[in-house]
């Protein structure tokens, strides 16, 4: 029996996109091979590349301006390659943090130049958004992280700023419709709402790149992946072409902005059921609830054991929270659908104190 | 009907390995889950991770002082990756260039310290392995490219020295018996002996690091990967998983020493039939010939026409040489049968110019 996955990522996907991911893992009818065994250079990959990112273009209206690239490596390869690419050794870079990934951000970047923190949470445990930012007008960027996966908790709106923005939205890219014109850099990690771990989507505006003097290394130079269209060296096939596939059944559900009501509508039912019950605390602060990772703590330890006892008879698995924050975390990125999401609302009504 | 696949890479892949990968892809049936929605943290990746890894240790022989890695990316990844950990500014790394990717892991190095060359095919087409080697005694490392997949040529023996020595084996590691306490690091990209795109193996002697003094970003220090078994950040779990699969094959087949005997075997076949046929004229010096990478050219245009039409209609895919060099190869990595180059064998000798 298929379970009902809440893991925070790798992560739940599509089950049409695992039945053709699974057929084209034996063979590639029309060319006999399997999609592990194809050149990257053929026809088939060459379609697959050229669509996956045309797909990302369209279903976020990313404007000419910026380029779309599909990475080796998962979303922390972007914490040392930002910098690497946009940060002059004398220059500061601005980071807010809101949650232990920006925080990791922050220290690949100071191997790289000055950073300066406009905001964090860390004092109250991330429980929120900070609304109070110090931005210097002369930052190289400003980065932020829109979605913090072990709290639970999410950027609603962005900060205004006249400093480049660079965002890492691992968890929640394809969610929310976002304007990509008011970022300079937007990355997110496949492993979440995309596609399985190996790959990592970068949107990078165009003009804002070679400007450090800094001699990077080939790979590690967006330049070098948008001169070659994200196939400078053998690319990720198997992981992009899961991409493409996740993409395709997202622009088939009616795109992102289909997606965002419905996210919204299964967040709802899970904090109201949260909310209801006295049986559990919920971690973020109320307005800065994501709406992707729905982050708790059961009030003692017999409500925590009963609501895994009668989980796992529900087939609930990836329930359990980061295992530094403890507590509980349901995950309901894109692929969740709403009968999953209300197995769980009910199991969490059930259970009492 | 399946094609008979002599791709350089993403090359051919054992079929009962393309069997539980695809199954896989689909469910684990004791999961409910497919291996692309598991979290990495998860008892069955974890053991997948260490099996993996423990299996690169028995088929190779792995002493105890080296590590065995699975990381993100392709080798081209190593070509900075092992100059950021192992070459101090001012010190000079040794480089034979034997080939299109040795001189481009030269290039990379060089934006990390000095170089030297020890030696050069370059002037005859990286038709040849140099015998004379100039190694200054005092470089970080020496490093080799064991086999050259573009031009088909292969140390047979590997120099002495009492430098280093880093090897990039991505096209023949797992094809014949290696003396691994010989190698300081070796590297390989999983695309042609090992699996899908999306990894590489790093073997590394664990006390030749931590010396450059250089800040290196926490995910491109070997140290940090060391201290974690490769789960630091989220691994490519499926690109290892089928990486894992084909190792428990190559061990079933009866290892490494067992692939080496039939990949003689597989090559003398397509070498004979080369060197009878006057139609074709193989690429390497006979003495430097790789058995993974079998290079040749037609003597005119139309025997290469008509070797290609004979080709396809034998069912065979992969075989055009490297775009910049032309001609022929025929990749013939461990997954490749006797049955298949015993096809290709067939039909180069029924090309007559």
């Amino acid at each position: 029996m298929k379970k009902i996955n809440f893991f925070s990522g790798p992560a739940i996907i599509p089950n049409s996109v695992l039945v053709k991911a699974s057929e084209s893992v034996l063979h590639i009818e029309e060319l006999g091979l399997s999609i592990l065994e194809i050149s990257h250079r053929s026809p088939t990959f060459q379609h697959i590349m050229s669509q996956a990112r045309l797909l990302v273009r369209q279903l976020l209206g990313v404007p000419s301006t910026h380029e779309v690239l599909f990475l080796h490596g998962g979303a922390s390869a972007q914490f040392y390659m930002v910098p690497m690419n946009l940060l002059k050794p004398e220059s500061t870079a601005t980071y807010t943090d809101t949650g232990q990934w920006a925080a990791y951000a922050i220290k690949e970047a100071r191997k790289f130049g000055h950073t300066h923190i406009a905001c964090s949470s860390a004092q109250n445990g991330y429980r929120n958004i900070p609304k109070t930012l110090d931005i210097p007008t002369d930052s190289a960027y400003l980065h932020l992280t829109s979605n913090n996966t072990i709290y639970g908790t999410q950027w609603k709106s962005f900060p205004k700023s006249t400093v480049p923005i660079v965002c890492d939205m691992s968890s929640d890219i394809f969610s929310r419709s976002i304007d990509v014109s008011q970022f300079d850099i937007i990355y997110a990690g496949a492993q979440k709402n995309l596609g399985p771990a190996g790959t990592t989507l970068v949107i990078v505006r165009k003009d804002i790149l070679g400007k450090t003097g800094r001699d990077i290394p080939t790979l590690l130079d967006y330049q070098t992946h948008i001169e070659h269209d994200s196939m400078f060296n053998t690319p990720p096939v198997f992981a992009i072409y899961v991409c493409y596939l996740t993409l395709q059944w997202l622009a088939e559900q009616g795109g992102v902005s289909a997606m965002e009501q419905r996210n919204k509508e299964k967040a709802a039912l899970l904090y109201a059921a949260l909310d209801a019950n006295p049986a559990f605390i919920p971690y973020a602060d109320k307005e800065d609830r994501s709406l992707m990772n729905i982050t708790f703590h059961a009030v003692n330890e017999a409500v925590s054991t009963r609501f895994l006892d009668i989980c796992a008879a529900a087939g609930i698995v990836g329930i359990e929270g980061y295992r530094k924050l403890g507590g509980f975390r349901a995950s309901i990125y894109n692929a969740m659908d709403i009968a999953g999401v209300k197995v769980l609302a009910d199991v969490i009504a059930s259970v009492k104190d």
